[in-house]
């Protein structure tokens, strides 16, 4: 059986083409990059190449990237690192039920270890209101922390408005680039935030490496204690295949995303206009100001999961929540914030995909849908058509 | 010119067989292990086989083994993860001089936070003093972190010894295996450790990933934070690929570690007594009880990075510190602890081989190295003979 994977914001494929990049610092250039000899130099200037590889995919300056072990680890840099620099009086956090699960578990941990966290809720279609922004960026907040578009929902938030409040009252800027930066450009130079986190795996790189962006002059210190690598903010003898495939990534999607994220919106049109086909069924998240590769889509009486378990055996792989808490039984916050009632957020689905998803995908998902919610349905008790 | 890799701590080659089972990984079994469907099986099932033979090399239980990102990570959850669990009037910690930059970074970090460090030194093989040891480890000592061999010169440790002292005033154990893991047999129920550090470079495996072994009813929290993976002890997404090299070097290690270390300490003893054959030159660390895999040698009157320098245009490389501070140009602190002078320290190498190298290799070695050390003892001002 064919396998339609529509599951690329918990995993993507590794592309063969950085794979190869990667090989030779496994088993031939693999010296340490601090090493004087004649085995240091390749991976040192292999590392200097995937920085200004990944610089380059948001404008930054080489300087500015700090290598991390992954997205995870780069918000929990992002969010905690400045605390020791925070001027005086600053001692909040504002984030938003748009955030990733590490967003919110660090912000959690900051609140425990006794600042104070404020977390802004999402209209209808999965935005922060700029007016609640207005209310509660004060001069007490030290960082604001927005991703540039809903992990889940794919809806993309209002990032120059709230940097112009955020620069207003003097806080940090982190932005979560993780799910947009395969498919949306970014630019540093264009808007000027403080932090932004990036992950290899979902710019199609390997998975356990990332980086955080840290504009030159910003106060931060490391979390992670050692020999001083990345400039002090990161110790720990560099992953350097890793970062060596993490570059190659970022310079395919730097070349190619300008091709394959159109192809990606139309693919993504026609699956969600396919599967509202089906009754009371509904998009969740903005229409429009959304991911090229998300949809997200809710249907009525029907329990995610099991939609999930049907596909799967149709050879469909798609994702009922965000997948490091899908153990979690708990319904999405993101869905939840957006005044979806508990049982409609457990009958949501996301389809996310990657550039090799076709059309054919698309058709094959719109093909069986139906008989899949319609099997259910006619289980579910609360379903009286 | 054949190259001649003597230069291990620093970091290993990754082996052949090990990469090949990481390949699938990246391309064909991509999926996020947390996902339910079909593409998270594969994933899920193979963290688990690499779970269990990290766990095997230790004799661990594999739920006791948590992966993180590398030996540096592992050793900053190590120290500061139990901080908060610590018992009443316990705010001391113990290192040596015989640890890792890792270990006095982060122990560093600990002691500005408020709690306090106390620094064993080492006797002039490289081993802590017994007697040091029991003046200082009191009842106000939550942990004690010790080597199982120093770093740089290879002294092994009395472990035995120290875990009685620890139990006796009820504080935590935590051992780095880093570099004696491939070489030395170690069980987690043979001495009775609490944490112990485990490096995947280090075994040959994959650079970017690590363990920590955390005894089962060890109270310790997560240094980050996120979706919870790892029993809450490590967030994000798990880098798979990684995680199964890890599994396969663990198990090449333990399949051929009785062959190759013997071997070893063969071409060490040769390298040695070759080396001490040129006049004024010394060995550091313990003659007998050292790391089967390192040769420390001090030749006086000269210095380390010149040697380094002329064994690299020679094909050789080797490390003249340890390789995450070489671009720090303070002596050793081990060998400082050992009694030795500044410049005995700067005129000291560390020989370190992995399993491809070979007796030719020390002979070749043993063959340059006289006319090298003539040769800047020529040119140094302060060499009368």
């Amino acid at each position: 059986m064919k396998r339609i994977y529509l599951d690329s914001n918990s995993a993507m494929p590794t592309r063969r083409e950085v794979v190869e990049e990667m090989l030779p610092f496994f088993t031939e250039h693999y010296g340490n990059p601090s090493s004087i000899h004649e085995l240091g130099k390749k991976p040192r200037r292999a590392m200097e190449v995937a920085r200004e590889r990944v610089a380059s995919l948001i404008g930054s300056d080489p300087s500015e990237i700090i290598f991390t072990s992954g997205a995870t680890e780069s918000i929990n840099l992002a969010l905690r690192g400045p605390i020791p620099f925070r001027g005086p009086g600053k001692d909040r956090i504002v984030i938003s039920q748009a955030d990733h699960q590490s967003v919110r578990a660090t912000s959690a941990a900051i609140e425990n270890s006794g600042l104070r966290r404020s977390v802004l809720e999402l209209d209808g279609s999965g935005r922060i209101s700029m007016e609640e922004a207005e209310r509660t960026i004060g001069e007490d907040v030290y960082m604001v922390s927005i991703p540039f578009a809903s992990h889940e929902v794919g809806t993309l938030q209002p990032l120059g408005e709230v940097l112009e409040l955020v620069k207003e009252h003097g806080a940090l800027f982190h932005i979560d680039l993780t799910t947009s930066a395969f498919q949306i450009p970014f630019d540093v130079k264009e808007l000027d935030a403080d932090l932004v986190t990036l992950s290899s795996v979902d710019l199609m790189g390997p998975k356990g490496v990332g980086a955080l962006f840290v504009r030159k002059g910003t106060g931060i210190s490391g979390l992670i204690k050692g020999g001083g690598h990345e400039r002090g903010l990161r110790s720990g003898s560099e992953n350097i295949p890793g970062i060596v495939g993490f570059g190659a990534a970022a310079e395919y999607v730097k070349q190619n995303m300008s091709i394959y994220s159109p192809r990606l919106c139309s693919i993504r049109d026609h699956l969600i206009k396919g599967l509202l086909g089906i009754p009371d069924s509904h998009l969740n998240g903005h229409p429009k100001s959304r991911l090229p590769n998300n949809a997200n889509i809710r249907f009525d009486y029907v329990e995610g999961e099991s939609m999930l378990l049907l596909l799967d055996m149709n050879g469909i792989s798609v994702s009922s929540g965000s997948a490091c808490t899908q153990k979690n039984l708990e319904p999405s916050r993101t869905l939840l914030s957006m005044g979806l009632r508990h049982e409609e957020a457990h009958g949501s689905l996301q389809f996310t995909m990657n550039p090799d998803n076709t059309m054919e995908d698309a058709k094959y998902v719109i093909s069986i849908m139906p008989e899949i919610v319609e099997q259910l349905r006619d289980m579910s008790p609360l379903y009286n058509p």
